[in-house]
Protein backbone atom coordinates (compact mmCIF):
# COMPACT_ATOMS: atom_id res chain seq x y z
CA UNK A 1 0.00 0.00 0.00
CA UNK A 2 1.39 3.24 -0.87
CA UNK A 3 1.81 6.16 2.10
CA UNK A 4 -1.04 7.73 2.69
CA UNK A 5 0.41 11.62 3.13
CA UNK A 6 -2.04 14.63 5.06
CA UNK A 7 -1.38 18.10 3.32
CA UNK A 8 -2.38 21.17 5.14
CA UNK A 9 -1.53 24.55 5.48
CA UNK A 10 -2.11 28.07 6.62
CA UNK A 11 -2.52 30.33 4.18
CA UNK A 12 -5.71 28.38 2.32
CA UNK A 13 -6.52 26.95 -0.96
CA UNK A 14 -5.94 30.35 -2.55
CA UNK A 15 -2.08 30.09 -2.14
CA UNK A 16 0.28 29.29 -4.44
CA UNK A 17 2.17 27.41 -1.62
CA UNK A 18 0.35 24.31 -1.23
CA UNK A 19 0.01 23.95 -4.53
CA UNK A 20 3.89 23.98 -4.87
CA UNK A 21 3.76 21.30 -1.77
CA UNK A 22 1.39 19.39 -3.30
CA UNK A 23 3.44 18.79 -6.25
CA UNK A 24 6.29 18.01 -4.27
CA UNK A 25 4.63 15.36 -2.68
CA UNK A 26 3.40 13.81 -5.79
CA UNK A 27 4.95 10.24 -6.76
CA UNK A 28 5.58 9.77 -2.76
CA UNK A 29 2.44 8.40 -1.52
CA UNK A 30 -1.60 9.14 -1.79
CA UNK A 31 -2.40 12.44 -1.44
CA UNK A 32 -5.32 14.17 0.34
CA UNK A 33 -5.16 17.81 1.33
CA UNK A 34 -7.70 19.12 4.12
CA UNK A 35 -6.74 22.60 4.17
CA UNK A 36 -8.43 26.22 5.65
CA UNK A 37 -11.17 27.61 3.58
CA UNK A 38 -9.80 31.36 4.50
CA UNK A 39 -6.02 32.09 5.15
CA UNK A 40 -4.90 31.42 9.09
CA UNK A 41 -1.72 33.20 9.22
CA UNK A 42 -0.40 33.61 13.05
CA UNK A 43 -3.61 31.15 14.36
CA UNK A 44 -0.78 28.93 16.35
CA UNK A 45 -2.05 25.61 17.81
CA UNK A 46 -6.07 27.64 18.22
CA UNK A 47 -8.85 25.05 17.74
CA UNK A 48 -12.40 26.01 17.20
CA UNK A 49 -14.30 25.32 20.19
CA UNK A 50 -17.24 28.10 20.10
CA UNK A 51 -18.29 27.23 16.70
CA UNK A 52 -19.18 24.35 14.50
CA UNK A 53 -16.87 23.66 11.87
CA UNK A 54 -17.93 22.89 8.30
CA UNK A 55 -15.87 20.74 5.26
CA UNK A 56 -16.61 20.26 1.67
CA UNK A 57 -15.02 18.23 -0.54
CA UNK A 58 -13.83 18.31 -4.13
CA UNK A 59 -12.68 15.60 -6.56
CA UNK A 60 -9.83 17.13 -9.10
CA UNK A 61 -9.20 15.19 -12.27
CA UNK A 62 -6.32 13.76 -11.83
CA UNK A 63 -7.78 11.82 -8.49
CA UNK A 64 -6.59 14.36 -5.67
CA UNK A 65 -8.85 14.52 -2.88
CA UNK A 66 -9.25 18.16 -1.56
CA UNK A 67 -11.35 19.12 1.29
CA UNK A 68 -11.98 22.64 2.58
CA UNK A 69 -12.57 23.52 5.90
CA UNK A 70 -14.06 26.52 7.76
CA UNK A 71 -11.74 25.52 10.45
CA UNK A 72 -7.81 26.31 12.09
CA UNK A 73 -5.14 24.74 10.64
CA UNK A 74 -5.16 22.43 13.75
CA UNK A 75 -8.75 21.91 13.60
CA UNK A 76 -8.00 20.49 10.07
CA UNK A 77 -5.67 17.95 11.27
CA UNK A 78 -8.01 17.12 14.19
CA UNK A 79 -10.62 16.72 11.75
CA UNK A 80 -8.76 14.50 9.13
CA UNK A 81 -7.81 12.00 11.41
CA UNK A 82 -10.97 11.52 13.25
CA UNK A 83 -13.48 11.96 10.11
CA UNK A 84 -11.94 12.20 6.71
CA UNK A 85 -9.08 9.90 6.39
CA UNK A 86 -9.82 5.91 6.38
CA UNK A 87 -6.71 4.82 7.70
CA UNK A 88 -3.86 6.71 9.92
CA UNK A 89 -1.52 8.81 7.40
CA UNK A 90 2.19 8.12 7.07
CA UNK A 91 3.00 11.33 6.95
CA UNK A 92 1.62 14.94 7.30
CA UNK A 93 2.72 17.88 5.56
CA UNK A 94 2.05 22.06 5.82
CA UNK A 95 3.00 24.41 3.56
CA UNK A 96 4.47 25.51 1.95
CA UNK A 97 3.79 28.86 3.89
CA UNK A 98 4.44 32.24 2.18
CA UNK A 99 6.46 33.49 5.02
CA UNK A 100 9.19 32.04 6.89
CA UNK A 101 8.40 30.71 10.48
CA UNK A 102 11.78 30.46 11.90
CA UNK A 103 13.16 31.58 15.49
CA UNK A 104 10.05 32.22 17.94
CA UNK A 105 7.66 32.14 15.32
CA UNK A 106 7.03 28.93 15.38
CA UNK A 107 4.73 29.81 18.48
CA UNK A 108 2.56 31.95 15.99
CA UNK A 109 2.37 29.96 13.34
CA UNK A 110 -0.66 27.71 11.63
CA UNK A 111 1.07 26.15 9.16
CA UNK A 112 3.84 24.45 12.46
CA UNK A 113 0.36 24.22 14.26
CA UNK A 114 -0.74 21.84 12.02
CA UNK A 115 2.44 19.90 12.29
CA UNK A 116 3.05 20.06 15.83
CA UNK A 117 -0.48 18.53 15.92
CA UNK A 118 0.42 15.63 13.73
CA UNK A 119 3.24 15.37 16.17
CA UNK A 120 0.48 15.23 19.50
CA UNK A 121 -1.20 12.51 17.11
CA UNK A 122 2.04 10.61 16.63
CA UNK A 123 2.44 10.39 13.35
CA UNK A 124 5.47 12.06 11.59
CA UNK A 125 4.63 15.70 10.66
CA UNK A 126 6.53 18.62 8.82
CA UNK A 127 6.00 21.99 8.05
CA UNK A 128 7.64 23.94 5.21
CA UNK A 129 7.87 27.39 5.13
CA UNK A 130 9.39 29.99 2.54
CA UNK A 131 11.20 33.20 3.46
CA UNK A 132 9.13 35.36 1.48
CA UNK A 133 5.29 36.72 1.47
CA UNK A 134 5.37 37.10 -2.16
CA UNK A 135 1.85 35.45 -3.62
CA UNK A 136 3.94 34.66 -6.85
CA UNK A 137 7.13 33.85 -4.71
CA UNK A 138 9.83 31.01 -6.70
CA UNK A 139 8.89 27.72 -4.62
CA UNK A 140 11.35 25.52 -7.11
CA UNK A 141 13.79 25.32 -4.20
CA UNK A 142 11.32 24.60 -1.55
CA UNK A 143 10.02 21.87 -3.72
CA UNK A 144 13.11 20.55 -4.24
CA UNK A 145 13.88 20.22 -0.52
CA UNK A 146 10.43 19.59 0.66
CA UNK A 147 10.73 16.23 -1.37
CA UNK A 148 14.19 15.44 -0.35
CA UNK A 149 13.17 15.92 3.48
CA UNK A 150 9.48 13.84 3.19
CA UNK A 151 11.52 10.98 1.66
CA UNK A 152 13.64 10.81 4.48
CA UNK A 153 10.53 11.00 6.99
CA UNK A 154 8.74 8.31 5.57
CA UNK A 155 12.00 6.10 5.53
CA UNK A 156 13.19 6.99 8.85
CA UNK A 157 9.87 7.77 10.52
CA UNK A 158 10.61 10.19 13.46
CA UNK A 159 10.52 9.86 17.21
CA UNK A 160 6.99 10.01 19.20
CA UNK A 161 6.98 13.71 20.05
CA UNK A 162 9.24 15.80 17.76
CA UNK A 163 7.62 17.08 14.29
CA UNK A 164 10.07 19.42 12.00
CA UNK A 165 9.98 23.27 11.30
CA UNK A 166 11.44 23.24 7.76
CA UNK A 167 12.22 27.06 6.68
CA UNK A 168 13.78 27.55 3.42
CA UNK A 169 15.45 31.16 1.76
CA UNK A 170 13.99 32.31 -1.67
CA UNK A 171 17.32 32.05 -3.60
CA UNK A 172 18.25 30.06 -6.54
CA UNK A 173 21.57 28.99 -4.71
CA UNK A 174 20.84 26.95 -1.99
CA UNK A 175 24.29 25.59 -0.03
CA UNK A 176 22.42 22.84 1.32
CA UNK A 177 20.56 21.79 4.67
CA UNK A 178 21.63 22.66 8.41
CA UNK A 179 19.83 21.42 11.50
CA UNK A 180 19.70 24.33 13.67
CA UNK A 181 18.22 25.04 17.05
CA UNK A 182 15.51 27.66 17.18
CA UNK A 183 17.01 31.19 17.54
CA UNK A 184 16.61 33.45 20.87
CA UNK A 185 14.96 36.30 19.30
CA UNK A 186 11.37 38.19 19.56
CA UNK A 187 8.73 40.40 17.23
CA UNK A 188 8.95 43.87 18.51
CA UNK A 189 5.61 45.25 18.44
CA UNK A 190 4.46 48.41 16.68
CA UNK A 191 0.99 48.58 16.48
CA UNK A 192 -0.28 50.93 14.08
CA UNK A 193 -3.24 52.87 15.27
CA UNK A 194 -6.21 54.42 13.15
CA UNK A 195 -9.35 55.96 13.54
CA UNK A 196 -12.82 55.03 12.05
CA UNK A 197 -15.34 57.07 10.37
CA UNK A 198 -17.01 57.38 13.07
CA UNK A 199 -13.66 58.57 15.36
CA UNK A 200 -12.94 55.13 16.87
CA UNK A 201 -9.67 53.67 17.44
CA UNK A 202 -8.61 50.46 15.26
CA UNK A 203 -5.29 48.92 16.16
CA UNK A 204 -3.42 47.00 13.33
CA UNK A 205 -0.83 44.22 14.60
CA UNK A 206 2.33 44.49 12.84
CA UNK A 207 6.06 44.43 13.73
CA UNK A 208 9.83 43.82 13.48
CA UNK A 209 11.55 40.18 14.24
CA UNK A 210 14.72 40.92 16.38
CA UNK A 211 16.90 38.21 16.48
CA UNK A 212 18.92 38.07 19.74
CA UNK A 213 21.79 35.80 18.48
CA UNK A 214 22.64 36.56 14.64
CA UNK A 215 25.97 35.49 15.30
CA UNK A 216 25.30 32.03 17.02
CA UNK A 217 26.15 29.83 13.90
CA UNK A 218 23.89 26.81 15.40
CA UNK A 219 20.10 28.75 14.92
CA UNK A 220 17.75 28.72 11.92
CA UNK A 221 18.15 32.33 11.81
CA UNK A 222 22.15 32.20 10.83
CA UNK A 223 21.38 29.21 8.27
CA UNK A 224 18.83 31.28 6.49
CA UNK A 225 20.66 34.09 6.61
CA UNK A 226 24.04 32.15 4.92
CA UNK A 227 21.94 30.82 2.25
CA UNK A 228 21.17 27.31 3.76
CA UNK A 229 17.94 25.66 4.51
CA UNK A 230 17.22 25.39 8.36
CA UNK A 231 15.60 22.05 10.26
CA UNK A 232 14.33 22.28 13.95
CA UNK A 233 13.50 19.67 15.37
CA UNK A 234 10.49 20.69 17.57
CA UNK A 235 8.98 18.72 20.60
CA UNK A 236 5.67 19.38 22.32
CA UNK A 237 6.83 18.92 25.59
CA UNK A 238 7.35 22.54 27.27
CA UNK A 239 8.63 21.73 30.21
CA UNK A 240 12.00 23.32 30.86
CA UNK A 241 13.67 20.36 33.16
CA UNK A 242 16.85 22.14 34.09
CA UNK A 243 14.59 24.74 36.20
CA UNK A 244 12.67 21.44 38.05
CA UNK A 245 15.21 21.38 40.59
CA UNK A 246 15.22 25.34 41.46
CA UNK A 247 11.28 25.59 41.63
CA UNK A 248 11.28 22.77 44.33
CA UNK A 249 13.58 25.26 46.67
CA UNK A 250 10.98 28.15 46.67
CA UNK A 251 8.78 28.72 49.98
CA UNK A 252 4.92 27.56 49.20
CA UNK A 253 3.24 27.78 52.52
CA UNK B 1 7.51 52.01 43.38
CA UNK B 2 4.83 49.35 43.30
CA UNK B 3 5.05 46.29 41.30
CA UNK B 4 3.30 46.62 37.98
CA UNK B 5 0.87 43.38 37.19
CA UNK B 6 -0.53 43.02 34.61
CA UNK B 7 -3.93 40.62 34.31
CA UNK B 8 -5.26 38.38 31.57
CA UNK B 9 -7.41 35.84 30.61
CA UNK B 10 -8.86 34.05 27.58
CA UNK B 11 -12.35 33.35 29.50
CA UNK B 12 -13.49 36.86 29.13
CA UNK B 13 -13.96 39.78 31.59
CA UNK B 14 -17.42 37.76 32.35
CA UNK B 15 -15.60 34.97 34.14
CA UNK B 16 -15.62 34.68 37.51
CA UNK B 17 -11.93 33.10 37.39
CA UNK B 18 -10.32 36.28 36.34
CA UNK B 19 -12.11 38.33 39.34
CA UNK B 20 -10.41 35.26 41.34
CA UNK B 21 -7.25 36.36 39.94
CA UNK B 22 -7.57 40.31 40.40
CA UNK B 23 -8.84 39.69 44.25
CA UNK B 24 -5.78 37.42 44.66
CA UNK B 25 -3.21 39.36 43.58
CA UNK B 26 -4.38 42.69 45.53
CA UNK B 27 -1.90 43.90 48.03
CA UNK B 28 0.55 42.58 45.79
CA UNK B 29 1.23 45.69 43.23
CA UNK B 30 -0.28 48.12 41.15
CA UNK B 31 -2.89 45.95 38.92
CA UNK B 32 -3.82 46.94 35.17
CA UNK B 33 -6.42 44.08 33.54
CA UNK B 34 -6.06 43.84 29.85
CA UNK B 35 -8.48 40.95 28.95
CA UNK B 36 -10.76 39.69 25.65
CA UNK B 37 -13.98 41.06 25.41
CA UNK B 38 -15.29 37.85 24.31
CA UNK B 39 -14.57 34.09 25.21
CA UNK B 40 -11.24 32.83 23.59
CA UNK B 41 -10.61 29.22 24.91
CA UNK B 42 -8.52 27.07 22.68
CA UNK B 43 -7.00 30.59 21.47
CA UNK B 44 -3.56 29.02 21.91
CA UNK B 45 -0.60 31.51 20.64
CA UNK B 46 -3.38 32.64 18.17
CA UNK B 47 -2.65 36.52 17.03
CA UNK B 48 -5.20 38.38 14.67
CA UNK B 49 -3.35 39.52 11.79
CA UNK B 50 -5.43 39.76 8.89
CA UNK B 51 -8.42 42.23 11.00
CA UNK B 52 -8.20 45.04 13.04
CA UNK B 53 -8.51 45.09 17.13
CA UNK B 54 -10.18 47.12 19.20
CA UNK B 55 -10.24 47.99 23.19
CA UNK B 56 -12.22 50.47 25.60
CA UNK B 57 -11.35 51.25 28.99
CA UNK B 58 -13.35 51.54 32.46
CA UNK B 59 -11.81 52.28 35.77
CA UNK B 60 -13.67 50.76 38.49
CA UNK B 61 -14.56 52.91 41.32
CA UNK B 62 -11.56 51.13 42.97
CA UNK B 63 -9.21 52.16 41.22
CA UNK B 64 -8.88 49.34 39.11
CA UNK B 65 -8.62 49.81 35.51
CA UNK B 66 -9.93 47.70 33.03
CA UNK B 67 -9.36 46.98 29.19
CA UNK B 68 -11.48 45.22 27.28
CA UNK B 69 -9.84 44.19 24.21
CA UNK B 70 -11.36 42.10 20.56
CA UNK B 71 -8.44 40.40 20.13
CA UNK B 72 -6.92 36.85 21.21
CA UNK B 73 -5.07 36.71 25.05
CA UNK B 74 -1.78 36.81 23.01
CA UNK B 75 -3.03 40.24 21.62
CA UNK B 76 -4.17 41.66 25.06
CA UNK B 77 -0.32 40.79 26.13
CA UNK B 78 1.09 42.69 22.64
CA UNK B 79 -1.30 45.64 22.70
CA UNK B 80 -1.05 45.93 26.86
CA UNK B 81 2.73 46.22 26.81
CA UNK B 82 3.21 48.09 23.11
CA UNK B 83 0.10 50.63 23.61
CA UNK B 84 -1.26 50.70 27.37
CA UNK B 85 0.97 49.96 30.23
CA UNK B 86 3.23 53.40 30.75
CA UNK B 87 5.79 50.90 32.14
CA UNK B 88 7.45 47.54 31.71
CA UNK B 89 5.09 45.53 33.75
CA UNK B 90 6.82 43.02 36.58
CA UNK B 91 4.43 40.04 36.40
CA UNK B 92 2.23 38.75 34.09
CA UNK B 93 -0.69 36.44 35.16
CA UNK B 94 -3.00 34.99 33.09
CA UNK B 95 -6.62 33.02 34.56
CA UNK B 96 -7.50 31.68 36.54
CA UNK B 97 -8.65 29.60 34.04
CA UNK B 98 -12.33 27.51 33.82
CA UNK B 99 -10.62 24.27 33.17
CA UNK B 100 -7.37 22.23 33.67
CA UNK B 101 -4.27 23.37 31.17
CA UNK B 102 -2.05 20.53 32.36
CA UNK B 103 -0.46 17.76 30.11
CA UNK B 104 -0.91 18.87 26.32
CA UNK B 105 -3.41 20.90 26.84
CA UNK B 106 -0.91 23.71 27.01
CA UNK B 107 -0.62 24.26 23.67
CA UNK B 108 -3.77 24.92 22.97
CA UNK B 109 -4.76 27.10 25.94
CA UNK B 110 -5.70 30.32 25.42
CA UNK B 111 -4.30 30.85 28.96
CA UNK B 112 -0.80 30.21 28.48
CA UNK B 113 -0.81 31.26 25.52
CA UNK B 114 -0.71 34.91 26.94
CA UNK B 115 1.57 33.58 29.73
CA UNK B 116 4.08 32.54 27.13
CA UNK B 117 3.62 35.86 25.04
CA UNK B 118 4.65 37.33 28.56
CA UNK B 119 7.77 35.14 28.82
CA UNK B 120 9.16 35.75 24.85
CA UNK B 121 8.80 39.22 26.16
CA UNK B 122 11.33 38.45 28.66
CA UNK B 123 8.81 39.64 31.66
CA UNK B 124 8.18 36.97 34.38
CA UNK B 125 4.82 35.26 33.20
CA UNK B 126 2.71 32.64 35.39
CA UNK B 127 -1.28 31.00 33.70
CA UNK B 128 -3.08 29.63 36.73
CA UNK B 129 -5.63 27.04 35.79
CA UNK B 130 -8.51 25.05 38.15
CA UNK B 131 -9.18 21.67 37.09
CA UNK B 132 -13.20 23.09 36.97
CA UNK B 133 -15.34 24.27 34.40
CA UNK B 134 -18.09 25.11 36.32
CA UNK B 135 -18.91 28.52 35.99
CA UNK B 136 -19.50 29.04 39.91
CA UNK B 137 -16.90 27.04 40.47
CA UNK B 138 -14.95 27.55 43.92
CA UNK B 139 -11.87 29.40 43.58
CA UNK B 140 -10.58 29.73 47.35
CA UNK B 141 -8.11 27.22 47.14
CA UNK B 142 -7.14 28.47 44.16
CA UNK B 143 -6.91 32.12 45.13
CA UNK B 144 -4.24 31.32 47.85
CA UNK B 145 -1.49 29.38 45.76
CA UNK B 146 -2.12 32.29 43.21
CA UNK B 147 -0.93 34.63 45.33
CA UNK B 148 1.94 32.40 47.28
CA UNK B 149 2.79 31.52 43.58
CA UNK B 150 3.03 34.95 42.51
CA UNK B 151 4.64 36.13 45.54
CA UNK B 152 7.50 33.50 44.82
CA UNK B 153 7.63 34.46 41.56
CA UNK B 154 8.37 38.76 42.45
CA UNK B 155 10.55 37.79 44.68
CA UNK B 156 13.05 35.54 42.69
CA UNK B 157 12.05 36.52 39.37
CA UNK B 158 11.79 33.80 36.68
CA UNK B 159 15.21 33.17 34.08
CA UNK B 160 14.54 34.54 30.47
CA UNK B 161 12.46 32.26 28.80
CA UNK B 162 10.70 30.48 31.38
CA UNK B 163 7.59 30.70 32.76
CA UNK B 164 4.97 28.91 34.66
CA UNK B 165 1.90 26.81 34.13
CA UNK B 166 0.05 26.37 37.19
CA UNK B 167 -3.40 24.12 37.76
CA UNK B 168 -4.82 24.24 40.65
CA UNK B 169 -7.50 21.05 41.75
CA UNK B 170 -11.23 22.05 43.11
CA UNK B 171 -10.91 20.50 46.79
CA UNK B 172 -10.79 22.06 49.93
CA UNK B 173 -8.15 20.08 50.91
CA UNK B 174 -4.83 20.96 48.56
CA UNK B 175 -2.23 18.51 49.76
CA UNK B 176 0.51 21.32 48.31
CA UNK B 177 2.68 21.78 45.80
CA UNK B 178 4.83 19.66 43.07
CA UNK B 179 7.06 21.24 40.51
CA UNK B 180 6.32 18.46 37.45
CA UNK B 181 7.09 17.94 33.95
CA UNK B 182 4.08 18.12 31.82
CA UNK B 183 2.80 14.61 31.26
CA UNK B 184 2.87 12.87 27.91
CA UNK B 185 -0.74 12.53 26.99
CA UNK B 186 -3.52 13.92 23.87
CA UNK B 187 -6.97 14.38 22.91
CA UNK B 188 -9.12 12.04 21.26
CA UNK B 189 -10.98 13.68 19.28
CA UNK B 190 -14.86 12.53 18.17
CA UNK B 191 -16.39 15.01 16.42
CA UNK B 192 -19.85 15.53 17.11
CA UNK B 193 -21.72 15.51 13.62
CA UNK B 194 -24.98 16.96 12.91
CA UNK B 195 -27.24 18.60 10.06
CA UNK B 196 -28.63 22.07 9.71
CA UNK B 197 -32.25 22.89 8.87
CA UNK B 198 -30.69 23.02 4.97
CA UNK B 199 -29.35 19.28 5.60
CA UNK B 200 -25.83 20.61 5.35
CA UNK B 201 -23.30 18.97 7.72
CA UNK B 202 -21.54 20.41 10.34
CA UNK B 203 -19.11 18.98 12.86
CA UNK B 204 -18.31 20.47 16.96
CA UNK B 205 -15.02 19.87 18.20
CA UNK B 206 -15.39 17.16 21.20
CA UNK B 207 -13.65 14.36 22.62
CA UNK B 208 -11.69 12.88 25.82
CA UNK B 209 -8.23 13.67 27.41
CA UNK B 210 -6.13 10.21 27.38
CA UNK B 211 -3.24 10.08 29.86
CA UNK B 212 -0.26 8.01 28.64
CA UNK B 213 1.55 7.65 31.76
CA UNK B 214 -0.84 7.81 34.63
CA UNK B 215 1.51 6.31 37.11
CA UNK B 216 4.30 8.88 36.72
CA UNK B 217 4.57 10.83 39.84
CA UNK B 218 6.91 13.54 38.16
CA UNK B 219 3.89 14.97 36.37
CA UNK B 220 1.31 17.33 36.60
CA UNK B 221 -1.67 14.91 36.08
CA UNK B 222 -0.31 12.95 38.82
CA UNK B 223 -0.08 15.85 40.69
CA UNK B 224 -3.41 16.94 39.98
CA UNK B 225 -5.40 13.85 40.58
CA UNK B 226 -3.67 13.55 44.18
CA UNK B 227 -4.74 16.37 45.19
CA UNK B 228 -1.49 18.35 44.70
CA UNK B 229 -0.73 21.93 42.72
CA UNK B 230 0.87 21.42 39.76
CA UNK B 231 3.65 23.73 38.82
CA UNK B 232 5.38 23.32 35.17
CA UNK B 233 7.88 25.15 34.19
CA UNK B 234 7.72 26.14 30.74
CA UNK B 235 9.76 26.99 28.16
CA UNK B 236 9.53 28.94 24.28
CA UNK B 237 12.45 27.14 22.63
CA UNK B 238 10.68 24.26 21.07
CA UNK B 239 13.75 22.85 19.80
CA UNK B 240 14.58 18.97 20.70
CA UNK B 241 18.17 19.47 20.97
CA UNK B 242 18.98 15.42 21.84
CA UNK B 243 17.72 14.82 18.14
CA UNK B 244 19.71 17.21 16.28
CA UNK B 245 22.83 14.34 15.64
CA UNK B 246 20.22 11.71 14.06
CA UNK B 247 18.90 14.33 11.63
CA UNK B 248 22.30 15.45 10.97
CA UNK B 249 23.10 12.13 9.66
CA UNK B 250 20.39 11.97 7.30
CA UNK B 251 21.32 12.05 3.62
CA UNK B 252 19.73 15.60 1.89
CA UNK B 253 20.62 15.41 -1.83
Amino acid sequence: MKPLILITNDDSLNAKGIYALIDSMRGLGELVVVAPKDPSSGQGKAITVNEPIRISKTVKENGLTIYKCSGTPTDCVKLALDQILTRKPDLIVSGINHGSNSSISVLYSGTMGAALEGCVERIPSIGFSLCSFNPRADFSGAMKYAGIIAKNVLKNGLPEGICLNVNIPETENIKGVRICRQSRGYWAEEFVKREDPSGKRYFWLTGQFRNEEPNAEDTDEWALSNGYVSIVPCHVDLTAKEYIETLSQWNYE
